[in-house]
């Protein structure tokens, strides 16, 4: 039975859209300016752009929020079940009631603090001292806090948690964690007794940044990644970042000029964001559909081409010889480049962790973030309460806060509540790769060749192309026929490192 | 006698700060977004891109236009006479009044199609075919013209004019063409009858890139260009762009590796324009006496810098060693590097003119804009019209659109109007750089040892802080001690090209 929708309905539902439109092209104009803050922007600029994001975050609040777009969503009717039109309206309606709770003055407050704490942060990181930065980590907590106060949660950090991955919450993380350092910790023990010489030295040497930059072009090209409708640039924290839509869709790495896998893995990183924001439906953009559904989903498209295709045994078998035209020294054995991109190595940086204890660095920041949520740890505590932690979880306690609580930009930005979506979307990638690969087996010979058509296919088939329309943990049991669930990662962690370490 | 300003009008203009400061904001939003289009953006973002400026300028036309922004102007009251409040007042009520006769939509249709006009003249300058441009221009014209139905213009092309250099008109422009074009032309046929060999050789030969760039950041980081609030990048048609306020002001450039003149020259004029720019009092920032007077004076900046300094003697005296440091095969013969950059050649570009035929450029553009105005004039006739006035004016019919009709931007982003400042600019560079030298006669010798200091300091102190507080005429007067005059400049050009091709 088709809905009854009245032309009044109708009439409302296109001004709706309009709205929402001009609302998207503000946010898309801020990412605009926060890319170029993070890549170009002088130092003089700082100041200005502050201002310019903060009028931008309270303008697009403020059409958000207004008399105008509640009756226009009040009257827009209801549009058939499981339309792209139905979905709109969900997702509107959604942003709008949780914005609707925050004072327009918070999100201009909150948007102006953290782009100064960005420029500021960068600096502490440069200079190791956490005293730069606490002041403003203190102001940026403070509003993030004040904002979980007018939102609904269970717990504070649920909100928090929320912006990232809809529907999802602290108790439910909580149990995801404890199944996987159960399973983790264990296993990196037993790997850490058969750890012999260090197996990463095929990865340093010396290696020039344009000759890492193009071979990592390649290899995002082969991938899928379209130039025509993206680039890639410096920063310092890299980052894939989209302007409204699948037409331009910029990710940005750094180089270490002595080891190889920084800028190879953040490229196949971000080029995995990128690859799904290219692939969501067209007829989505300027339109709350847009984007991919949840930064747990989003990462594990990430985590799926930087680990489960870019630490694959199929794709050294391929682009082995490619790397050694590029750079003569790499080592001749590709089973021993296999075994270096793979070496389990407790580390300090969490984005140049392994795939076995990445998790633990995940753990750390959940555990800190939750506590910074309930009032238990104060931000002056944080650098040696990080350090505790670093040394329960991964063995080892960092050299200087730039290789601890300051190697990431997410607090800084506000982002409280993203990095459990690494973990997330480290589960979820085992269970989308194996999916993709039961329906299409020719994507494992595939990858040996250096193709990867297939498997993009499948995926735009059953993730990109959807954006926002399914919620999260709907469109994970459409594509992989199961909902989320820690097994099959846990089990290909234990295949993948019990094989490369001998256990038994 | 202090003027008595009420509590209520204190308030009210307060609040109006702060409205303007929003828009301004987003002003500087919508400027980020065309630096980048014009600098890094991927074709793919070419549709979406004009969407998100038009939604900026419908919103930034909607703030300003509001019953609120009329109402915080009618109550702010009077401010001293003289003071930066009255100035401020002055130019807020101006831009309402000037907006308020425009409808939202034709300001946001306007900036949706010149951002595609844009993106098509770039490809049609490439391939050379003014059928691919022409329905734009078409376009973006009629919406120009509409624009200058609804305000107020002796003539249509007045309204035009006003927004380059408040306080300009049709007839005075005409008046300014008609001295000039009595003083150049016979003075271009005085010199035509002594040209001889082409003195441009020393600036051919094969220069790369990366030395060029290095050079051109010397000389105008010698200027005094602030790189900590600025940067330099690439574009098709090179422009000067600021964000706001003096803290982020950039520039772009383009290179010809077979002629030493095009990037250099570019990149003085343009750093001219961004020396005004970061010199403007930082307390304006963010309202409406922030940024240059008028595009009259700006251009006097630029082309004082390009053509004053940067195509003098002592300009080449210090910097010929450092160019040939670059590049060891520049000509030993500094006379002959000093005759190679004004060497009179009538030239297709008017970018690459030299300072006797650049008027003609000028004219020429003026001439066809009016025409088209006064609807004298088709679009489908331009070529033609221009093809014709460059072989009256300048002698030489362009080899094809690229080289002619289709060579700059300004149309495709509807800036009619905006070409006479070159020629205003002009003018004013001779004046403003007479009265420098007149009361700093060190700047003459500190140039012969690449200082720029003195001058700049005096431009600084008498044209740039004030930003837009005095209106153009009363800032030149002021500073040059009266107002905008063609005699010095035809003065100018008669002494340098007449001891440069030995007229009597």
């Amino acid at each position: 039975m088709a809905h009854v929708i009245t032309d009044g309905a109708n009439e409302n539902f296109r001004l709706l859209k309009d709205r929402l439109a001009t609302i998207s092209d503000v946010y898309s104009a801020a990412s605009v300016l926060a890319w170029d803050r993070q890549t170009y922007m002088p130092e003089g600029g700082v100041r200005g752009r502050a201002e310019q994001l903060a009028s931008l975050a309270r303008l697009a609040h403020e059409m958000l929020v207004s008399p105008e777009t509640g009756e226009l969503l009040d009257g827009a009717g209801e549009r058939e079940p499981g339309s792209d039109d139905a979905a709109l309206l969900r997702l509107a309606r959604r942003e709008h009631g949780r914005a609707s709770r925050l004072p327009a003055r918070l999100v201009a407050e909150t948007s102006r603090a953290t782009a100064l704490a960005e420029a500021v942060w960068i600096h502490a990181r440069d200079k190791s001292d956490w005293s730069l930065f606490a002041p403003h980590m203190e102001r940026v907590l403070s509003l993030k806090r004040e904002e979980a106060g007018y939102l609904d949660g269970e717990h504070p950090y649920d909100t928090m948690l929320d912006r990232f991955y809809p529907g999802s919450s602290t108790k439910r993380l909580r149990g995801m964690f404890d199944e996987l350092k159960a399973g983790i910790v264990p296993l990196v023990r037993e790997v850490s007794a058969e750890v012999g010489e260090d197996r990463t030295a095929p990865l340093r040497g010396e290696f020039d940044e344009v000759g890492q930059e193009a071979f990592g072009r390649d290899v995002i090209s082969s991938f899928g990644y379209d130039w025509s409708r993206g680039r890639q640039d410096r920063a310092v924290h890299p980052f894939c970042i989209n302007f409204g839509g699948p037409g331009d869709v910029r990710i940005t790495t750094r180089f270490d000029p002595e080891l190889l896998s920084v800028a190879l893995f953040a490229t196949c990183h971000e080029a995995g964001h990128a690859l799904y924001e290219q692939g969501v439906d067209p007829s989505y953009t300027r339109t709350p559909l847009a984007g991919g559904v949840s930064m747990g989903v989003h990462e594990s498209q990430s985590r799926l081409w930087e680990n489960l295709v870019a630490r694959s045994r199929p794709f050294w078998s391929h682009f082995h010889p490619r790397l050694r035209d590029a750079f003569p020294a790499v080592i001749d054995d590709v089973e021993a480049l296999y075994r270096a991109v793979n070496a389990v190595r407790p580390s300090e940086i969490r984005t140049e962790a392994d795939e076995l204890t990445y998790d633990l660095h995940i753990l750390l920041r959940f555990e800190l973030e939750v506590a910074l949520f309930e009032e238990d740890l104060a931000v002056a505590d944080l650098p040696e309460a990080w350090n505790a932690k670093m040394e329960e979880y991964v063995g080892i306690v960092p050299a200087n806060d730039a290789l601890g609580v300051l190697q990431d930009t997410h607090w800084a930005i506000g982002y409280f509540g993203y990095f459990p979506a690494y973990t997330v979307g480290n589960v979820l990638s085992v269970q989308l790769f194996e999916a993709a690969v039961e329906r299409r087996p020719e994507i494992l010979p595939e990858m040996e060749s250096g193709e990867f058509g297939t498997l993009l296919e499948w995926l735009r088939e059953n993730v990109h192309r959807h954006g926002k329309k399914y919620e999260p943990d709907d469109l994970i049991e459409r594509a992989a026929g199961r909902p989320p669930d820690t097994a099959p990662y846990l089990h290909y962690l234990g295949t993948k490192f019990g094989e490369l370490y001998g256990l038994k």
